[in-house]
């Protein structure tokens, strides 16, 4: 997503959602850290184990999981006016900050197993939100066998809210980037582009797809997508050189295009925040099996998107349209 | 630490530091996400290993520990204006981030195995700053042992910067909070307080002495003092009457005391940052034999600060004199 810095107006305006009050009784500030950390256990419920398991002690205490597989590890955050705005529900914020974490360890072929979430809150910061956000990212945590094992809060300068969180999990055959060779196609789950209208914070991330991917055996290289095809369809292949089929663009992208003055093409290589799977299958797949075995299982639209001509290609990353001609440079969403 | 919040002078006053530039060629905006991140991997040099079990891919893939520990799991972060401010180098802001860390797991007997770092950058960040800070974390992992694979950047306001850091270790028998009885004595390595005067950056993390109390089977409960020992020392005692030694007050707490109005037992309890080892031995123990053994390993100082009276206590937490009158009370540090 863009950043989306927006003024919130009043609290009173009950389609706006803010994560500060001017409201001292309703202020962190107003309670202290114990009292919060106490609050966060209780809204957290049931994904909160009781210590050492989860929060208490100074580090959250685990069983080691099945030695047999790879651990994993991964950390992303979301920011206020950065990841979201006044348009947005907390419940949906925290939603989405577990979710892009957890379409991290999708893209492995992984397990999640825990989380720690490190605050930093403004003295401002309002509690009601606060506790909404956290009930959002319990619904989500509990979904999908999350546990949330510990913590950190800070104080934060006046309007600034952000969250990190770091999650782990294991998979017994990890699916990493640039794995291809000549031959190989090239597939993404839904459709891309037009993240903004409200899918970068209702997305569901593909978990059971990436496990199956994983362990199935068919994908031999993946990675989600989180900031555009431009930018990480040459993180997955490496310099390589892809022809590209017809890309399954999203209505979303078709109506921001309507407006913005930029194709819908632009918005599906360029947005971001799609969180589909990217993965490439290997020339050998027979493809006919592959899609009769994956809609067997999901309802999850999968699109062939290209197939690799030439990799590692010594000229860096280019694509090519159907009729081999270069397709326009495409950058991604760009972070500064 | 108390918030420090100064206004830097402008970068040209060598003896100030600030993560901010009005250079333009000196920004983190004038290089883009993809040159960071590989700027960031050659800062942190062998503390980084390579993809997959480094930076560079969705998530870091790890071995999984020896099965018969358990897996441990900490976050925490730093923040301009609140952990560091202009005059602290930027080498002492990365050692101070992984420091604060480290001690968690110092706490628990572990040891520390895997970081990954979420930085939130103002598109004014200083480039050079930033390289010092890498070089300062790295050198701190380095020394430890730990290996820093993976993390994520994110613009943040102009005028911020923060960075969490979460780390992972293992150990075999956890040294938990909450685990004392009538009897049992409490100990803390080296001085409290004043750590405002330089330590709060300097501090090394206790380490070996963590683990050793926790293998050799000395200790029963640890924690580290991270918020003072008034806040601190209840946290270790759950519910329960102590009575308190003379305390091991640093110079740098009676310095303070010289100019702050306040008391050096004041600082000594209250100011936070200390990042020693507070224990407990249970009261079985052959406290000489301890102390000879202790001395015989390390030069750090320990102290007995206290002895349980009365845990659980139905009242709440009390620490009493020698002569078992009423103690003022001590808050720590308050985060909001």
């Amino acid at each position: 997503m863009k950043p989306l810095i927006t003024t919130p107006k009043a609290e009173e305006d009950s389609v706006l959602y803010s994560p500060f009050t001017r409201e001292t009784g309703m202020q962190v500030s107003s309670i202290g850290e114990s009292t919060l950390i106490t609050r966060i256990k209780e809204w957290l419920g049931l994904c909160n184990p009781a210590s050492p398991m989860g929060i208490g002690d100074d580090c959250a205490v685990n069983p080691i999981q099945d030695p047999e597989a790879f651990h994993l590890t991964t950390i992303d955050g979301v920011g206020w006016g950065k990841h979201f705005d006044a348009h947005v529900p907390p419940e949906a914020v925290g939603r989405k900050l577990l979710g892009r974490n957890l379409s991290d360890i999708a893209s492995m072929g992984g397990i999640p197993t825990v989380a720690v979430v490190a605050l930093w809150l403004s003295p401002q910061s309002n509690l009601q939100w606060l506790e909404r956000f956290y009930r959002g990212l319990a619904a989500m945590a509990g979904m999908h066998g999350v546990q949330v094992v510990g913590g950190d809060v800070s104080a934060a300068p006046e309007n600034v809210f952000i969250a990190d969180l770091c999650l782990q999990g294991y998979c017994r055959r990890p699916l990493l980037r640039r794995q291809v060779s000549p031959g190989d196609t090239l597939w993404v789950t839904g459709t891309l582009g037009g993240s903004a209208l409200g899918k970068h914070h209702t997305f569901e991330p593909r978990m059971e797809e990436g496990q199956w991917l994983s362990e199935s055996g068919w994908a031999k290289s993946m990675m989600d997508i989180s900031d555009g095809l431009g930018k990480d369809l040459p993180a997955l292949t490496g310099p390589a050189v892809v022809r590209i089929d017809p890309l399954p663009i999203s209505e979303e992208a078709k109506q921001m295009a309507t407006s913005s003055g930029l194709t819908a093409f632009h918005h599906a290589v360029n947005d971001g925040e799609d969180f589909e799977l990217l993965f490439a299958l290997d020339r050998s797949v027979d493809v006919p099996t592959f899609v009769k075995d994956w809609t067997n299982r999901f309802h999850t639209p999968i699109t062939r998107i290209g197939i690799v001509e030439n990799a590692p290609s010594e000229s860096g990353f280019h694509w090519l349209d159907c009729e081999g001609k270069p397709f326009p440079k495409a950058s991604g969403y760009e972070h500064f």
